[in-house]
């Protein structure tokens, strides 16, 4: 926090953070698979973004963030997990327009959880549901205003769903509340949104596709809609937690077979390769 | 702070406070003007109101809550200012759905600052720009998802004005970033936009109706348009710290001879002789 480390039991910050007054600030979740970030320099690239974008100014460069996320993940001997970082526009008495003064604030913090995408879910595969997206107009930075979509997301635990796949006034699908949303077309083309204001450009959406141009799988990036969405050969999603994870019924809809099937699975197995691989940095240099 | 009174340069939040992560939390703030709290009952109804919407329980009741609030302004020996309360979802693990176990988390402060609606921004007026707005789907929650209204208020801020009134994707203002706009017609009615899923219910916005139904002023609720903005013959904002306060001046546009009108000037006059009024309760009731 701030250059200090501190017991997470007591990391706290004052009540006039702008993150917590005013949402006005970013934040990363980077995984970590048998002791690596996976993806990190395209995490901390995007972080970069999302900063610009708001004129915050990075509170200390990507080397020394690169270096305190690595030691907050050894003091906390994270082999799999996460890592959590928050940049906040720094504690200010109480005032919508930026404070003149205020100095950015920093968390980071990890902990071992085991990654969606690598487990259970990835074989048995998960059900989603659709939600109308009611999130604002810059969807593209990576910001904690994130109440519409912890609405979208429970209304989908409610409905004994993992997750909701949002559509815009037109019908077509955005993103889920947490993940990117991909379709597999009956020529066995990946089909995601193209990146716009209206979602969050993914880092494991990037990944992917630096993945599967590898395994001569085609990518096409367009809007696709609900019943589209429901008619999909397959359907998966993609995260940083989840990798790729198979979709297997949409609202009342089974996919396929209700199995995942063998495009997704093939993803699947191409990510646990990713992960396992001297490489694990498919992102970088894609976020801008 | 959740039961607790602290010094304010300490009280702070732990960093999976919900609040902070996700802004997933609610808030009010009330004006103080000669030790009594302006509008009191309807700052509390519509605090219920966000609550119930996101489906947080109270963390007190509402008799509980008004001692709390009058025991903060004694404490910091508050005559004119205002309290902050703020109610999130709590502390937890992070996950976009609610937490199961969380218990909703509080906070309330108080602090001396003049407000603005019974100053020399009242007498002189203010200037104000217009920008798209870019917030999302549940304006009418006060939640502390505030991002898109910081955005607003920095760039009315760099333009050298006061607020920003936004516009909709078809032309017609929703409101200020925060605060709630108004024009004079023609007819000297005052003319606002009636309140939906696209702007919060203003407090002041309502003792403004009781009052100057009092006083044989018509309101009309309607939607109007930038131009029509432009064109008004006078134009004024609302807000609980502004209470009226006249605009002057809309992007470069001059509203009548550059100085408040004689209808916002008298709508001044009334909120100056209401809070100095026995009963200052003019929105109770009427909020949902």
């Amino acid at each position: 926090m701030n250059g200090q480390y501190v017991p997470h039991g007591v990391a706290s910050v004052h009540v006039e953070d702008r993150g917590y007054q005013f949402a006005d600030g970013v934040y990363e979740v980077i995984p970590v698979i048998a002791g690596r970030q996976v993806d990190a320099i395209g995490h901390r690239e995007r972080l970069a973004r999302s900063l610009r974008e708001l004129q915050i100014d990075p509170p200390m460069t990507d080397r020394a963030l690169g270096l305190v996320i690595s030691e907050v993940i050894r003091r906390n001997r994270v082999r799999t997990g996460h890592v959590y970082l928050q940049i906040t526009r720094g504690v200010a008495p109480r005032d919508h327009a930026f404070p003149v003064e205020a100095e950015p604030a920093i968390v980071v913090y990890a902990n071992s959880k085991a990654a969606g995408g690598i487990g259970k879910q990835a074989d048995e595969g998960v059900r989603v549901i659709t939600a109308p997206d009611q999130r604002w107009a810059r969807c593209d930075i990576k910001t904690v205003a994130l109440l519409p979509n912890c609405l979208a997301k429970q209304t989908a635990r409610e409905a004994g769903a993992h997750e909701a796949f949002m559509y815009d006034s037109d019908g077509f699908i955005t993103e889920g509340s947490s993940t990117n949303a991909w379709i597999v077309d009956a020529e066995g083309r990946l089909v995601t949104r193209p990146v716009s204001h209206e979602i969050l450009n993914g880092i494991t959406r990037l990944s992917l596709m630096a993945l599967v141009a590898e395994a001569g799988i085609e990518v096409v990036e367009r809007p696709f809609t609900v019943e589209e969405l429901l008619g999909a050969r397959e359907v998966f999603l993609t995260s940083a937690s989840a990798l790729a994870t198979p979709v297997i019924q949409v609202d009342d809809r089974i996919i396929g077979n209700g199995r995942p099937g063998s495009v997704t699975s093939r993803l699947v197995e191409i990510f646990r390769a990713y992960v396992a691989s001297d490489n694990v940095d498919a992102a970088a240099g894609r976020t801008v």
